[in-house]
């Protein structure tokens, strides 16, 4: 059994459903049981979520500055 | 002491609240301070919690339409 | 379906089971179908986890000093 | 290398970013690479936050009526 | 970037050397930068994970029991 | 209020207490009341935990062998 937890960015349904299937099939192949391994994808706002001290927000906001300056 | 979180589908705020009291009630049952006893619900999306490779929504329509066939 | 996460000191397995038990059949009660229903105890050190800025452990140290002034 | 999770209530954008940098800088004074240390900020509703079985949303309205009569 | 974390059992260190390098793809697939992909796996034991409301180490000695019987 | 957990590596218990004490001045500072403020440190083996597919354990030993070369 397996219990998976991504933190990403937003993304469409569609690529969701690729994510958990074959997120799930990595662990199946370890012999998780498919029907014992669960999936959940938490979205994260970049508003919230940093690296260095800064949003991803805000660091894409300096870096598209930086490039421009 | 004791931090309980539940990930589950989304409820009404009544039923939220007897969930929170009745699970914090267990653990007080097993010695954690009632004030001391904390509880976080984790509402998720049935399109981003998945089992056996398959978000639960999806599954859902599945199982319906298996049902019609 | 729910999953269930509890962090708390440790216990006896006994104990364990039964607070595993109780915890899940709250979660049924409330519609959440018993074999799609997971519970995870995370029991956890007083020395890493604390309240106001101390360790539970050295909490417990003082209280116990504070008593004996 | 780090990562820290925070559970609080909503706050405005630029006191997020405070909280992510001073958190951050924690630490880095105890030796986590500054671009390996990761914060994400969830921001959890008081109706599905409680402490002693109760709601805070629920606890706030207590406490106001408490002190009324 | 992603963070994954996945609960499982525990497993020798060459196989959650493969765990991490084939999770690592899948979200490094759907543009995830590669070095700010980050995984930590939880080996979690199964005397404190659950389903239905028994641990998974009880359900395992139940089921060499039926099958005895 | 606010629950603070870091993944961090292994460190003394008179870091973890001062680790602890910092956070939560951190949190403090923007209205989380002291009592209310919890910290739970949660130290991660390099072993299973990883950047860019590779554990930081075997990350370090390429590295090290990287400067030897």
């Amino acid at each position: 059994m397996a219990i998976i937890r991504v933190e990403m960015g937003a993304r469409p349904q569609e690529e969701r459903e690729e994510i958990i299937a074959r997120l799930t099939d990595v662990m199946v192949d370890f012999g998780s049981p498919r029907e014992n391994t669960h999936v959940i994808l938490y979205e994260v706002s970049y508003d919230v979520w940093a690296k260095g001290g800064v949003p991803y927000s805000k660091r894409a906001k300096q870096a598209s500055h930086g490039d421009a300056s």
